[in-house]
């Protein structure tokens, strides 16, 4: 879809920091992460939602997704690990391009219930220069 | 797993309202809503998190996980819909048995953030006497 970012981040016109691909899906860094090692994952033809997603790319998501939440856990040892995905305004979609939120989750920092995932109230996540592409490093496979 | 309150619902020994079963997963109403049409998607077999369920159980969660999600957009007309999974104490996971929420969101009541699909700060859904087991009956498969 010509004015959608994520399409923009699937076709390389706009830069991410891709750490998985393959021919239904990519993964990247978020570019304004809310926690160390926040990623995304979603399809490369667009689709807006849960809805509109066939069901082998909804089954490919969550396969990719374990693969990703394993390799995130294990370089970057967070204490727990959230998935999020959002579905309409009214679910706070912003991107209206399907995509899976992987959201590590670290003692000590805001720790506990998932809402505090993709807003902290106390502990808030500013990389520095240069760390997110550090951590795709990391985690790219 | 014997104190595991999942494993229990799965064997019929505390009851829920189950919507759909397979051989691999069972989706029911979870009993303390959120929102209302709160669902959630467990593996029959106990794995406690996304790094312990097998890859064809994950791929198999979300793929119903659609289903469910079209089933509940249909008959409980929400306006938008989160999925939210919490791996360890750190990331809020209470009951240690994989469980994927599945959350349907409505305009006017604390819509937008997936932050507020679990623990709504204006909006609080109480449902009343025997509406789980009302809505439980539109969704069933």
């Amino acid at each position: 879809m010509d004015n959608c970012v994520f399409c923009k981040i699937v076709k390389g016109e706009i830069p991410a920091e891709k750490i998985y691909e393959d021919d239904k899906v990519i993964s990247f860094m978020d570019s304004f992460p809310r926690q160390e090692g926040h990623t995304l994952i979603i399809p490369k033809e667009h689709f807006e939602n849960i809805f509109e997603l066939p069901e082998d790319i909804a089954s490919h998501v969550l396969k990719i997704g374990k693969l990703v939440a394993s390799k995130i856990k294990e370089k970057l040892k967070c204490d727990g690990l959230n998935f999020v995905q959002s579905n309409g305004e009214a679910a706070g979609q912003v991107v209206m391009h399907y995509h899976m939120h992987i959201l590590p989750r670290y003692k000590g920092r805001d720790e506990g219930g998932a809402e505090h995932a993709m807003t902290s109230e106390i502990y808030e996540y500013k990389p520095g220069e240069g760390e997110i592409a550090r951590i795709a490093e990391l985690l790219k496979f």
